[in-house]
């Protein structure tokens, strides 16, 4: 992995080299088990530490033919890591090709990279330094200089594992939406309307504020639609519950309006809304059983209401509070009228109150990275972007960070170059640093001001 | 400025100054005052000319969290100046961060950038300037050579402003789709139903007619569906006059029946047909009362539905008429799709019948210029593009045409170059010149031929 | 035309010369006519060869304005050729001013360009040439080393043309979905459901197989909706049966039920499914009278559901059996969530199961082919790619492979500059030989492995 990799002039190298290259870490959306953390896990092979718990490698092993008991399957470890390094010469184009040789190197100071021929020798040499304690759990995390994390946790989740300063949670809020009966009672409180649901909610939001959260996730799935309050939504909550079941149309109404409100829950407390946009995780019936739930096999809804998202903040704005949003599209065409929406939302003293988010999930290549950059630049701002996230489950992806500072030294660069855009090389260097660092940690130290 | 901005190679500045430097300007919509084209209005400051007239660099205010007050509210003309000055450093990548900078030097010959250092001394040497007769309204129209442009103008409006030559009306239609009982009373005709109507329109639209127009422009918002006639338009016809209200699938079926037959009135005529597509403008509640409904804060509408332009224009055809149709969608995403349905609608001696249009609203940036261009030389054919238009209030937005000439130059330039097109320099020169000349005015002086 | 047309590098000549220029062609989705073949049948001239049988050159000189009459209408043959040739210079951009030249160039060594004055001089020189047996018809496939392609037949079509090698049938499915009265009577067999009419076409699904079928495509047009069995499928059928007609939703819900069963047989026997998707096959009223449902008129849909083709997957794998799927998107901008569904599906032993096919129709050029190719690296794996087919109605459009095969070899080439996959040239020549031939004949002799 040459040190020039993704920078291909001069100037993009200085950029990278005195600008970002030493920023610390903020990754304010992730999925890093943090019951490992506070057991400073250690990992027996490499298996177990870079290939197990990385759903995107699973993708391409099955996109590559690759047999499921190789993939979620009873092979053995070795097997397992022998098949991934078979395919994956053929990889090259997708990120993981990237990012599977910066963690190797990164970590271990492996340079080869996998194949048939050398998985044997790259699967020992890892293994043997994965028995010394540099290279446990936390040891790990301690070589990427992470400032700041943010694991998501739901409502209900034992916060003691959170230190609140290096590693706070951010919540997931999917549950709340549309509460089972068993969660509602879990609540101990007595409710006969949605404001007596917020109400019962409040304790744990502020233990969450306590612990550090600072962000809030919310997914809206392909098919979300925005609908109005009609008036009726106390009478919904009070049929949940008593544990009836809804219409889908009813459904989507309530947890708009649930939403709403939490929505003035976190601008209240100053945090950011993340939302999650157009996955479509219901797929292959197969994977579904073979691999689970979080599998890695989601695919990309069609026709997404980019209009749904504007009515949502529109309605929170006129109601409890609009919070700081950042928008996270599945889909690479939604950037772009995601992006305008920049100009639709303001308010006095805040940048980028509403934001295009980085590319996410299968968006976080090249090419989804360039066209985030392009569209928040062209439609907007790009001093006040957010910058990047990993949303991994991986402690390894947070490579991806120096994958995604790369990618953005080399465009601004270019952008100077090509379009004339420019700038001094001063501001050139403090753009970088605002999205490599300070937009993040400003909206984290934003109650602090 | 230097003279190559954008231009980066040989050719490219050939081609820009041999074709395209110094043909005149045709701007066949916009927003510009005829109010102050009449009385050739004088300017105190910059802030009047350039910054309060023009809701883009509002809409960046914004998103860089400039508080209301610098924006539109109540500060001093020089404070809101020196507010733009400061953010603007950042805001390179977006074209207003360009636009800027070439309004400024081609206006006042002012080359340094604006920042919070340069605020006073370029606030002072343009208004400076502004005392000057050689910088009223009109003056600074000369400076841009504008040979034709078109304003918009509602049915009602009084035409006495339009010279019909340099300065002709373009009719905005966009309260015609569904009348008023109060705007149907003021035509002083007695109805009865839809063909009524388009009789009592008439003598507007030849009047019309006689002051130049030759462009009508609807704006098809977010949600529009094209629903076929089912005999009952006249009816809903009917209710309208007598003040009922109509429901909201009523409300689209009919007008997309009142727009079709106003489109037949408009082929009759030979004007072209604007429709502008898919805005989201109902966002922030906030900016709507703050800065008004035309402020600089829409958004866009997501999944609109090419087919349902598609459908109408059908409808058009097989009734009453089709126009020549220029699509402007809001959407980066929609271009692709309405350039392919350039091929599906023809007409015998006219090129380019139904085509897509430039880069509309927050689309006109280079990402947006190179893609439509791009587009219609994929999908379609390059050569019969009708070209750029401003769609602005600010009179100094016709430095966009310069914008665009040079995007258009290079493009060719590239697109010889890499895809080997090999186009002899005459033709490339023949292409220039069509694009950013000819072809809109072949549209404007159809009927003279 | 000069050989290193669109390769720019040495590396992208040495990638062409070695590895893709000499590959056999495999067209496994093309409308060539068998008849022509049985009969080899003789051209009178260019127009005749070149022109008529292509609607992509008559939608260009529809664009350009040329009048209906020289296109699909009473001109003499060389009328039609010079109305062509005098548009020509104007259309570069578009791919088939660089097919044209191909096309020419290739099959009868014409070097120059056609144009109002060379158009003569052409037209002779090929008409002299076609009077010879070394351009009939089967003369000029040899040109063009294409060892297998597939013509679509209907289920009902004669096979005896099919030699079930070189030539084998593809099955053209659309009529299938909602068949009429005359179409089930003529199966020969007594139906009461569903289950019996899939039995009734059983035979001839097995008599394509024997003639070498190893393709089935159906048009998902623009409005397709996958709706989920509820059990009445088979009560539909019947009222089909009766010449009942049917609602449209009922009409969705049947066809849905009936290609999930189809894609059973499909996958039973190891053939591939083809979906082509959003095509807006009714626009003008005007052409549709005058050229034909098939005159090359047609539009991109607009909204198209990507999550019913995953959820039309997921209903066939939950039941009868998945076939290997490729997706034809007519919208540019589905490419990429259609590309992410490669991830979504998977089968041990099976390479992109489900893909993102070569860049459909209006889509086929720089712009698209480079997008494709782009989104299938990105969001999968680019080495299973099928690779290019025609799906013309030409059988001078082979060229087609060729500009395929440059563009491929270019953006290796550059991907492995700019973005540094750092593949090795062997790495790259294997990947060439894939996507050009080898994945594309996997598919076709999977069953023989």
């Amino acid at each position: 992995m040459k040190n020039t990799y993704l920078l291909k002039t001069e100037n993009a190298r200085r950029l990278y080299e005195d600008h970002a290259r030493n920023l610390p870490i903020i990754d304010f959306h992730n999925h890093i088990s943090v019951a490992d953390i506070a057991k400073d896990r250690r990992f027996e092979n490499l298996t177990e530490l870079w290939l197990s718990p990385d759903p995107y490698k699973h993708r391409l092993m099955r996109i590559c033919g690759v047999a499921e008991h190789y993939i979620t399957g009873d092979a053995a470890p070795f097997e397992k890591f022998e098949k991934y390094c078979e395919i994956f010469p053929h990889l090259a184009g997708n990120p993981v090709y990237d990012w599977s040789r910066m963690e190797l190197f990164r970590v271990f100071g492996i340079e080869e990279a996998p194949s048939r021929e050398t998985a044997r020798r790259i699967y020992d040499k890892a293994g043997e330094m994965l028995q010394s304690a540099e290279f446990s759990n936390n040891a790990i995390l301690a070589r990427f200089r992470v400032e700041y994390q943010s694991p998501v946790a739901s409502i209900t989740d034992d916060l003691s594992f959170f230190d609140g300063k290096r590693v706070a949670p951010s919540l997931r809020g999917d549950n709340l939406l549309l509460p089972t009966p068993s969660f509602l009672a879990g609540l101990g409180r007595d409710m006969s309307d949605l404001e007596d649901y917020i109400t019962a909610l409040t304790p744990r939001l502020d233990a969450f504020h306590r612990a550090g959260c600072r962000f809030a996730d919310h997914a809206l799935d392909a098919g979300f639609r925005c609908l109005a309050d009609d008036g009726q939504n106390d009478a919904r909550f009070v049929q949940l519950l008593k544990g009836e079941t809804l219409s889908s149309t009813d459904s989507m109404r309530l947890s708009t309006e649930i939403l709403k409100r939490l929505g003035g829950e976190y601008a209240k407390r100053g945090w950011a809304l993340l939302l999650h946009l157009d996955a479509k995780r219901k797929t292959s019936p197969r994977l579904l059983e073979l691999a689970g739930p979080a599998g890695g096999y989601a695919a990309v809804g069609g026709s997404f209401d980019s209009a749904a998202v504007c009515d949502l903040l529109g309605a929170m704005e006129a109601g409890g509070g609009l919070p700081d949003t950042v928008l996270f599209p599945l889909n690479l065409q939604d950037q772009a009228p995601l992006a305008v929406m920049q100009g639709s939302f303001s308010q006095d003293g805040i940048a980028s109150k509403v934001q295009l988010g980085p590319a996410w999930w299968w968006c976080d290549h090249a090419l989804g990275i360039r066209n985030t950059l392009s569209c928040i630049a062209s439609f907007g701002v790009l001093s006040g972007f957010i910058g990047m996230t990993t949303d991994s489950r991986s402690i390894l992806s947070f490579v991806r960070h120096d994958y995604f500072r790369r990618l953005l030294c080399s465009f601004i660069d270019e952008q100077n170059e090509q379009a004339e855009w420019e700038m001094t090389p001063a501001v050139q260097g403090e753009l970088v640093r605002k999205i490599c660092y300070q937009n993040a940690i400003d909206k984290i130290r934003r109650n602090e001001k």
